[in-house]
């Protein structure tokens, strides 16, 4: 028997993808009561534990890249599956820096003392079991994890199928540094062995999955919202646009936009289209498409700009839906600010926009109207990360209105409850 | 053509379910940037003209009276479909009562300024279309629409089809107030019209509808969580317990387990189950039961319930899963307070518990280990109330963990966005 399937053997017939939610769901209880002091602890454990388990987790990450290739998967995607030495490290530092985040449990949101003399406080309490469904990215495995632990969680992963190999051992690596400190080892699963029934158990667990957050790609985030039955907080899919308006200064106009595209081009908040407000296309066009041009950037634009600057290739109507997440963007000349926020309002995903304008009227009007999940004046959208806003570390930015919006730190991995102490009081 | 023909006609043939949710989606722009006072006087011209045309909706109601005895539907559901003069100032009230709550729209949630100096804030924003399918109670119909307006969102409603006359009328007389104030009258809409179709475009109207919130039976609950591809927040079903601790004062004990199951039977927080440890068994168990069958309860015990206690029907397993909404109870002995946590465990709905005891350690156990909306001690269940709590009017009680726990008010029909201001800032 291969190293391989050892590590993927196929779970006893007893062992569900429901019992493994249900072990979840007792051990959330235990994780729930955890100080701050003894989930730094554990957090430690697992960091020190991944760097010391390195040579085991690239052995089996081999095992996926071989399968990998033979499965003929593109360079991209391999190379977000690897883990080296220097990965490894790295998660290990992200998992420490989780631990030195603030703990979000216990935090007094409100209270007060009721008519009746009622104490009434709402105190924040972690949801219970998070289940996260993501694609082949192994560093996604160790980051849902320590987040879900720090605030409070038991976590049921089920990861890409071409990182099972890496998943597998980095699940073993985290469940025995739990266990070693005495917290139920079930309160970090996989259903990774349950292949799609793994993914169907998470999605349909009502009474056992509090939340559930789907990472990855749009389709699978659709698939993930679409057919399931628990709490889902939709993250991710970034078509952002930049307004340059008539009064766009030259170097601000420049400058955000090919920060926002040039920066990080694969990430959700680079932007994807420039709107241009046609009285200030024939002096911002040229410059910026040059500028975009000189950094290796791909513009697709409408006629009007294809007439204001050199090789610029037509845009298709498909090009304002696509979120390109490479160096290409598309740019469109509108007639006004309106006509802006109408292509906006059309073609977002809800998730970035900016304008770039001296006029206060025009950035006030886009702030208020513009509806989503962040909206800037005059910076470059880059900035919607939980890193950027001072949170430590990301969840996930959310693109939906309930329960969070933008990006997700600690907080929003968890609930709050309403909590009473009376004296015999009842109610008239 | 009677009078109910014209109400209840069908739509014409271009106006389909999506439709309206389109136009809502149109509306919510509009009513989005209302401002506090404009609001106000939206609602308080609902609140006139529901008295001003109560003869009209009374005249429909009847229609409904008369359709549902045809049909056979209970005395208790035809008068909570019942609306006459006096009830319909009552709702009128509660119009003006919503009005005067504090706008949660803009609100600032939180805010600093960036490392870079972009000042950043998380601003309260309206959800956009708020959607509801509830059952046949014409008083929900204004309740929601006054909420949701007051919180600066359009309405898509589905009512129960016994209250179709009553509905149509209702929203026809909101809708003209709001087209008298200069709102788009389809930021108020039903889809009554189109049926079960209606209540799928509801559940489906993903882009559409930006949460969508079920009011009623646990069943129609459990439909529109389980059908739903848009957020929905999760209300109402109660199986409520009381633990009656080895210490609990008899006076206490007594009048919170009254009171939380007579003061009013048929809501949500009422209590379902008492649980009573052992030890306090035989000083709490007959004065207990005494002072609930002085009230007209029937107990529903244990055997050893009945041991001590006059009176007792046999309780069942069935017993500890029902939510009775009537003058029944059941009451169990357990060995200890774990028993009786674990039996809240496993019967619980997460709405409300409370424990009765002179024992701080047992109390703060109680507290923190119970995983409910709302946990009281020595306090009667029947607090866990939107006015109770001070918030003025209710949106329902949410029994889920996300977004929202606990009563709801208008800052839970709201979404949150992140606004940042900047002078030229790109990402390093």
């Amino acid at each position: 028997m291969t190293s391989d399937a050892l590590l993927t053997s196929p779970p006893t017939p007893v062992d569900t993808p429901q019992d493994r939610l249900r072990r979840a769901k007792d051990a959330a209880r235990s994780v729930a009561r955890l100080t701050s002091d003894e989930k730094r602890a554990v957090l430690h454990a697992i960091a020190d534990a991944l760097v010391a388990r390195r040579a085991e987790i690239v052995e089996a990450n081999g095992e996926d890249l071989v399968r990998g290739e033979h499965d003929g998967i593109g360079a991209s995607l391999r190379d977000r599956l690897r883990l080296d030495d220097a990965r490894i490290a790295g998660l290990a530092d992200a998992v420490r820096q989780v631990a030195a985040l603030p703990d979000p449990v216990g935090e007094l949101v409100r209270g007060q003392r009721m008519y009746n003399g009622v104490m009434l406080e709402e105190r924040r309490v972690p949801f219970g079991v998070v289940g996260a469904i993501y694609e082949a990215r192994p560093n996604v495995t160790v980051d849902i994890a320590a987040l879900a632990l720090q605030s409070g969680n038991a976590v049921v992963l089920r990861g890409g199928s071409a990182a099972r190999s890496s998943n597998t051992v980095l699940v073993s690596v985290m469940r025995e540094a739990l266990s070693a400190h005495g917290v139920p080892a079930d309160a970090v699963q996989s259903v990774d062995a349950f292949g799609r029934d793994g993914a169907r158990a998470l999605m349909h667990g009502r009474g056992f999955v509090d939340v559930l957050v789907p990472r990855g790609s749009a389709s699978l985030i659709e698939t993930v919202v679409t057919e399931s039955t628990v709490p889902v907080i939709e993250t991710g899919a970034g078509n952002v646009h930049i307004v340059l308006d008539v009064s766009a200064p030259d170097d601000w106009a420049r400058d955000i936009v090919v920060n926002a595209k040039v920066q990080r081009p694969s990430v959700c908040n680079a932007v994807e289209t420039v709107l241009v407000v046609r009285a200030g296309a024939e002096r911002l066009v040229g410059p910026v498409v040059a500028a975009l041009q000189r950094e290796g950037v791909t513009v697709h634009g409408d006629a009007t700009v294809a007439s204001l600057a050199a090789d610029v290739v037509p845009a298709t109507d498909e090009d304002w839906e696509t979120e390109y997440l490479s160096l290409d963007i598309a740019m469109r000349v509108v007639d006004t600010l309106d006509d802006a926020i109408s292509h906006i309002r059309r073609y977002s995903t809800g998730h970035t926009e900016s304008i770039v304008t001296a006029d206060v009227r025009n950035a006030e009007r886009f702030l208020d109207e513009v509806d989503s999940a962040a909206v800037f004046a005059n910076a470059s959208t880059r900035f919607t990360d939980g890193s950027e806003f001072g949170f430590g570390a990301e969840v996930g930015i959310s693109t939906q209105k309930l329960h969070a919006r933008g990006p997700m730190g600690l907080p929003e991995l968890t609930s709050t409850k309403w909590v009473g102490r009376g004296s015999g009081q009842v109610r008239r």
